[in-house]
């Protein structure tokens, strides 16, 4: 049960969305800018990123989310997902990739975790500095995601289904334009 | 040094909002609805628990910045956020203040580590479910700042006088207006 009495039933960061209108607005461009929006990176690796910090956080509602965003725009799919979430240094990613969750993982610990060597190797393997930038921010990101999501004690969805049909809506739609139509808003998880 | 080649010299988060200006305007408006928007909280109040949370996660620049932001907005000033960056619990401010610490203090190492008794604290001590909300969000965009801030490794002026100019112009800005106005965009710290 949530810490606060929300003004809906919807689970997980839906329900704080609606809560509270004027965070939605900036934290859902947000996601939408970091996630979605021109970037070298694709899609489904920004996703990806952001569900593997949310399994470091321990945040059900985020993982299943965004694994499911993740799953819904790679080729490889859920399997990819669940490789990466249980070992990303031995999962079947590019190099570039692998040295990016690396950084990520450092940044879920601590700002200060994130070392020189770390960011030489995303470089070398192909890494732009912009590439790295977004890397630190999507996983600072997904740390405030995650603490917000779970420091209020929301409710998540047990049934992995749920997720899926939020996803190919969220891929359909985006993070911000459901907010614009209240009549959806409570369909897509984060 | 940064990890990254920046378009600027400014410190800290300056320097990361004029280098991606696309997440700079929801970084700067997220910070301005939940540090400076319509709340029953002060802004001093707001600005302690940013600063306090900034110092557990030892973020220098973040904890300088807010700090002085909230020392120009408290009638105590610096000597009592220097009381709470030491210890909240001793801190000569208000019971509610206290257990909303204590929240922000939970937040700051994980959202699981944030009990119901906590929140009954803050509840008992006269906090509204919306205060108890936004001072996890506080908290948890803290979580974010910070590690955006070191995962990069910008730098940190070491003499807190720029602080305190940079929290003067904030204080009559606020955190959105400069970025509209790139003259003066650099000047002042988050």
């Amino acid at each position: 049960m949530p810490h606060i009495a929300l003004n809906s039933a919807e689970p997980g960061i839906r329900g704080l969305l609606r809560y509270r209108p004027q965070t939605a607005r900036p934290l859902s461009e947000l996601a939408e800018v970091l996630l979605r929006g021109p970037s070298t990176l694709t899609r489904g690796e920004r996703e990806l990123i952001a569900a593997y910090v949310s399994a470091l956080n321990d945040c059900r509602y985020c993982t299943s989310a965004h694994s499911a965003c993740a799953a819904a725009q790679l080729p490889e799919g859920m399997t990819l997902v669940e490789q990466v979430r249980a070992d990303p240094a031995t999962a079947p990613v590019p190099a570039k990739l692998k040295a990016l969750l690396a950084i990520a993982s450092a940044v879920a610990q601590s700002g200060h975790a994130v070392t020189t060597e770390q960011v030489a190797q995303a470089r070398e393997a192909g890494a732009t500095d912009l590439e790295i930038h977004d890397t630190v921010l999507i996983a600072a990101v997904f740390c405030m995601f995650n603490r917000y999501v779970d420091g209020l004690a929301t409710t998540a969805p047990d049934d992995p289904a749920q997720y899926a049909v939020g996803a190919q809506r969220l891929v359909a739609q985006g993070y911000v334009a459901p907010l614009a139509d209240p009549g959806h808003a409570g369909d897509h998880p984060r």
